[in-house]
């Protein structure tokens, strides 16, 4: 009666997606590391896990479903977003509310040479001066990392929001 | 004045109760598959992540703590999975929302030849076409999975949700 | 136009943070557990996850960022936890709601012979006896784990909420 199914391409288990644990650890590492340092507030680093050339890109899921190319925020190269973080410094907004990142496990790729795709989920709180912890936003990233400078720098960071509307300027990164 | 306490047995930290490191990075793999696959709304691979002998159950917590054996919905081999699946797209509803799965690590104990129990919270958020993000469930996943046929299967996985209520048909699987 | 910046110092990626991978996944373990043990409502073995001489807080961010060395709650020693928990038994008002903990991936950094300091992000959601469950408290851990009695203990925790408020006696652990 019931078929055997084959499993999923999207899942790691398959031989040969995976990574060497070493290497696992430090994209793991490397992804912890950015939502604490934004979480603490320290938004100058934020540019310093991106590489020199990169895509940083806000989207949502239902752009991305209809095949639009734009989305919410498009960013290329890093100086974009040091630019980026100098507004956010002068609008002077990002103090008043504080953000808290939770990842799940990410699904990791080798893509080539020392450079790696990352997907995971994301769920974002956030937490008004006066008030009490809300969900801010859930959806997934789809990033690529690249090891090929010593240690990991975004190369690609792609944040796709499962909601259409976002009730923020998006001052604060994903 | 302070009693010396006994480690609760539920840890994984004592001695023996530890899997391998590349069995748990493979049980890790696929648990997070299974969250993106089903997030993605790739619904027509979720039987292909049980085995053909299995049990899918979903129930509450306080069912559990009063001991009732009947939950919210008991399947029985992955047949009965598929049935479900076509029951969902003959109704059409689910493309109405998307979810976000966030699992919390499993505690993993080996519980015979190939066969492991996990252990794992989880947060389900939803979000309808037109609105934000919200939170749809809590609770913890009892899993079992076999690696007995090369990659892994679950032979069990029982949805312990925290809330008595669910304000939906529960047309996506947990 | 754009600087070179400097990998920021709080990620665990730089060379050297890196703590062997076994005991990375004790120490995962040893804080899955914990979460595991207080959701199930086991609350009398919480006491059992701290060393005989340990420091659990629990204080606002906001008052960590004013330097204010007073926050929410300050125990010294496990008798303290131990009698806490007593309280909350007579109490008998903690059966009223369930809790369910997610914790991001804990940056690491050893700290000393067989100490270790952890830093985790948090989610708690909350159900209470009718309703749904919604969030309860987002935050950060700050913890040190001891190895040195071979299993793990907490020396300290500190639990840095972002909100200022809760609507609670705080009667369950963190």
């Amino acid at each position: 009666m019931s078929v055997v199914m084959e499993r999923p391409d999207s899942t790691c288990a398959a031989a040969g997606g995976r990574v060497p644990q070493e290497v696992r650890q430090r994209l793991e590492d490397f992804l912890a590391g950015y939502c604490h340092q934004i979480d603490d507030g320290d938004i100058d680093s934020w540019p310093g896990f991106f590489a020199e050339r990169c895509v940083y890109e806000i989207t949502t899921r239902q752009n991305v479903e209809a095949g639009l190319p734009i989305g919410i925020m498009y960013c290329e190269g890093r100086g974009m977003l040091e630019d980026r973080i100098k507004a956010m410094k002068t609008a002077n907004i990002f103090e008043q509310h504080v953000y808290c990142h939770l990842t799940g496990r990410p699904e990791i790729r080798e893509e080539g040479p020392a450079s790696y795709s990352l997907r995971s989920n994301f769920a974002i709180y956030r937490t008004m001066y006066t008030g009490a912890a809300e969900l801010f936003a859930t959806g997934k990233y789809l990033d690529t990392v690249s090891l090929a400078e010593g240690e990991p720098f975004f190369t690609r960071r792609k944040v796709v929001l499962d909601s259409r509307s976002l009730d923020t300027l998006l001052v604060i990164p994903f």
